[in-house]
């Protein structure tokens, strides 16, 4: 058995094996995994979570590296979640990513972790929350959530996040694109990347008009910032945390933050909660009381519906 | 409010308006669901279920239409399943195939009932079972289920008989193909229809060498029998029917219908099981129990396992 305090104490340190040895009791669903959340939850809530999104090839990557530069020039301890929802073949890409990130494998106050959805139990929904909590509670006052392309489980994984910046290059991910992709809803900061390519102003006036189009926004609203990146060359990054910076300060003057933490607590809650009840009534295939049931329900003196009542009746009382 | 026992008796009677009527209830899971599946509970269990699958094209609709009439011809009464879980846009081959089935259109020992995907709650898997279960207690002594392709969830239904076919047609679904679907572990019955094609023998015998492949039967295991039909001239038709009743006849003899019949029970329950309480999970958000644990575990009071539990305890004890 891990002695848990001591990991947790060691994490808090700032020693990346403590903190990595958290992430696998928390992702791989160890007999543990109580006893580590139970410890993590006092010392978590104090991270500011920004979440990365974006289609392949726009530069992800390379700016979280940047913003992880700009973050470390501050004085801040940041935790990196490289989480790639595609299969593990995938490993070519994610390799050159991790070597763009090499510049940061040296620094003690940088924890990178990649994610794949190989995960069991709830996926990338279940285990992203819980990597987040133990970067969180071992001091990281900033975590990068970087996430590849933009799908459902992305959005998901960007609800996750207190800032979402949506990523965009010229020519590669154009309004209608975005549109489509959904991410027009999800975004708080867009970034066009790549901005010294053909074609970068027209990606920003186009995004501009389309973040517009939507409903009437009311006084206080935000709107979110569209900022043009060569992140490569490390160019406009300052302006990157600015616009992560002022909404934050506009999420807390106006309750949002408090407010988007609730939320993302409540669905974390109730996602570990559908996973164990699921995890339950596995468990009751071949148990004596479902058979039971079933033969009841052959024998014709029970509806499915009333035996369905008895089973979930069981599932809590000593379940 | 339906007087749910007239229409359970007009069913019974042989009313197609009033099974009509039922299936509408069930699958629309109507107020008075409960109070329907608890007035057929005790009618239900007497039908001999049979599951017919295949790739669009080896001639299910016939087939089905085919057995239809020699049910008939034994004084059966008969149930029809057809079930499509393709999108609600194949409708032009499902009329096709509704027209294929009209010589029974005017029989009112025969009921017909297309269902597709569009049902909420837990989809096909859920509502097939409820409609099945209708039939049953209407008084059909054969239920023919009728499905579209072979994928998870036709695989899925075929779980819901007691007898599966699979029929399969020169040239289009070979051996390889069908151990690739998978279907070569879901037959009772094999039949290759449209016999009078070039490749029928070649069919037939590359299915039957397949089939072989398994792991060695015991004395008294069940050899899935192959049929040749044409059954666009009824020919084979009585063979089918016949390793229809053979099949029937060694699961009686060796117990298996009755434990087929209890898994299937009991995952029914399940299905019903889970639905109800994602529901109630559903239900939660916005709720101010789900809302309480949350800001808990913001605070760090609670860990999120913990409050999953709570809920956990919260939907049942008057959830």
């Amino acid at each position: 058995m891990t002695d848990v305090p001591a990991l947790v104490e060691q994490a808090r340190a700032g020693r990346p094996r403590a903190v990595a040895r958290l992430i696998s009791l928390v992702e791989g669903a160890s007999p543990q995994l109580r006893e580590v959340m139970a410890a993590l939850a006092p010392l978590s809530g104090n991270a500011y979570v920004v979440g990365l999104t974006g289609s392949p090839g726009v530069g992800k990557s390379t700016s979280t590296s940047a913003l992880v530069t700009a973050y470390r020039r501050m004085g801040k301890r940041v935790g990196v979640l490289a989480v790639d929802p595609s299969s593990p073949f995938s490993g070519g890409a994610l390799l050159g990513d991790r070597v763009r990130m090499s510049e940061h494998a040296s620094d003690p106050g940088v924890y990178i972790r990649s994610m794949a959805t190989r995960g069991h139990l709830g996926g990338l929904a279940w285990a992203a929350p819980q990597a987040i909590r133990v970067l969180d509670a071992a001091g990281c006052e900033v975590i990068l959530v970087e996430t590849v392309g933009v799908g459902q489980s992305e959005v998901d994984i960007a609800s996750q996040a207190d800032t979402s910046v949506v990523l965009l290059a010229p020519g590669m991910g154009d309004g209608i694109q975005a549109a489509k992709a959904g991410i027009l809803e999800i975004g708080d900061v867009y970034v066009v990347n790549k901005a010294d390519r053909d074609g970068a102003d027209a990606t920003a006036r186009e995004l501009n008009h389309m973040l517009g189009l939507g409903e009437a926004r009311r006084p206080g609203d935000w709107r979110p910032p569209i900022v043009k990146t060569v992140a490569a060359r490390g160019e406009g990054i300052d302006e990157m945390v600015e616009a992560l910076e002022k909404h934050r300060a506009w999420m807390e003057e106006h309750g949002v933050l408090a407010e988007r933490r609730r939320v993302r607590a409540a669905r974390e809650v109730e996602t570990i909660a559908v996973t164990a009840l699921r995890a339950r009534i596995g468990d009751l295939h071949g148990d004596r009381r479902l058979g039971a049931l079933a033969e009841r329900v052959l024998s014709g003196s029970l509806d499915p519906y009333a035996a369905a009542d008895e089973l979930i009746e069981g599932l809590t009382n000593g379940g």
